[in-house]
């Protein structure tokens, strides 16, 4: 068990860096902890009668991405003295979950987007009712997957899990941010509270689902769940706020999805609410944070620091 | 624990029922658990902000139906020696994931249906985009709500029911049989190989399930499980035909829903492939098999009877 009561707290993480003579390199340390997850993830779902519904799951499953959830799931649980073991299973079930949730937000009814990492969405590719269907396949599945694959870990702890992420994804959650988010849309004065319970609930719950259950399974104690709780929701907000200045930004070969969305839907975001340098400033500052909770964990906490750091260093 | 190695097997159930004794009022026993469901179900969702999604969620949740899941559910618990504290956080998770199934069913994408139980479909009075929502919230909801609110019961046993129901609705039950259902509409010669499997998945594994985590709460061994398995089967297929032909011979106002709606939309349908005798007597058939598999419980079977009786005779 890791402790977070280390005394020794320093403002700067390069200098606790420095102090322990670590190396640390997170490109690495991201493609081969992707490269585990798309293994799983291709193994989690073998195609059978109804084809078409497989298909449907496994196409935005295996559509890429930064698998930033399942990364933070495994790299929590290794924090804590878990295995890799351990956490795979709900790493796939939290990138299940994510997936769900992108295929229905790209729904027409929703945001009707017709790409997505650079590929045509679900319901472009397979209609409506199969993307409708794919997202409660995978969301039901990712509750089954866990419960039934996950090994080596306490029947009570799992259970916590189940619950977390439920919650997570819940009007508790994923749904009560997205909701908010569509409410909000084309309203004049949007506030800032509300900017920050859409993004708290659409984006940040799952991402603090992901940190919170990889230490959760490995068996942290509370004070190590709360650190890792700041960790979570800073990160989760600063990865908000860049990718609102991306979608002003960045073109769309570096997105992959359309970019200028925000705009013309008249959606609430950080760079309307205060500017592009300021939005800027505000996700360092959140980074900064970040990392200075997990000083006491030293070398110990330097995937979760790569990782924030590439939140804002991201071009996509 | 039951056994189920009773020697005593016989083959009529009413003689069974004579032997022991025991008067059993089948429509008190459906009216006091279904208060009881209704009663923890209005309980299970306070409203709060975002309100707009919690009142969508209540509002197919609470419109009524015969709450035919959780009342299993109870049954089966109450058959292998649990008690109802145990069930009624799954029995309220079951109500909750069909109701986030007929939500999304009811979508235009899928059946477009207008009303159900009487009342406007979810997304005509909420809109598309809350009823997708309103669905994922149930469904995510349903896990964390049994996770956290059962007692008494141990988190393995538990975390098999997490994986029972979400079995029961992902591509392997709900969501598969859903698929093959739409891929068959319109279809000539829909075989009777297809139309078993869209029912056996489309609504007899959320039935089966219903049955089997009752009984696994309290810790049924599993020659419960089989008989219990079998008996979920065959309610679950004559549930289904009793549907089909319901929709084709009740009423508006029997039904709460539109009636004719398969003819109209050439749905698969056994009244189309049997015709309607030959439809009830197969129903019948397969009650009678359901109940004999149940004779070496003896009066402890009695509500699991009855609702085997209540299915065929059912006009709703």
């Amino acid at each position: 068990m890791i402790s977070a009561d280390n005394p020794h707290f320093t403002s700067s993480v390069k200098a606790k860096m420095a102090v322990d003579g670590t190396s640390f390199d997170l490109k690495e340390f991201l493609a081969v902890r992707r490269a585990w997850v798309e293994e799983s993830l291709d193994a989690s779902i073998p195609v059978t009668y109804p084809e078409k519904i497989y298909e449907a799951m496994r196409y935005s499953l295996m559509a890429g991405g930064k698998r930033l959830r399942p990364i933070l799931c495994l790299a929590t649980c290794d924090l804590a003295g878990g295995t890799p073991e351990m956490a795979m299973p709900t790493a796939c079930a939290l990138e299940m979950i994510h997936t769900m949730s992108l295929i229905h937000d790209d729904l027409p009814a929703m945001d009707n987007d017709d790409y997505r990492r650079g590929k045509l969405t679900n319901h472009k590719v397979f209609g409506e009712d199969i993307a409708i269907l794919a997202g409660d396949g995978l969301l039901a599945y990712a509750f089954e997957f866990l419960a039934i694959q996950t090994k080596g870990v306490p029947a009570e702890r799992l259970l916590k899990v189940v619950a977390r992420l439920g919650h997570a994804v819940a009007a508790t959650g994923l749904v009560g941010g997205q909701v908010v988010d569509l409410e909000s849309e084309g309203a004049d004065n949007i506030t800032l509270k509300t900017l920050n319970f859409i993004h708290a609930h659409k984006t940040g719950a799952l991402l603090e689902a992901s940190v919170l259950s990889g230490a959760e399974l490995a068996g942290a104690d509370t004070s190590v769940l709360q650190r890792l709780s700041t960790y979570a929701g800073n990160i989760g907000l600063a990865f908000q706020i860049i990718d609102d200045v991306l979608d002003v930004t960045a073109t769309y070969e570096e997105l992959g999805k359309t970019a200028g969305k925000d705009i013309q839907s008249q959606k609430a975001t950080y760079p309307s609410l205060w500017g592009i340098e300021e939005s800027q400033r505000q996700a360092q500052a959140l980074i900064d944070e970040a990392k200075e909770v997990l000083v006491p964990y030293g070398a110990k906490a330097l995937p979760l620091l790569g990782i924030a750091d590439f939140i804002t260093a991201r071009k996509s």
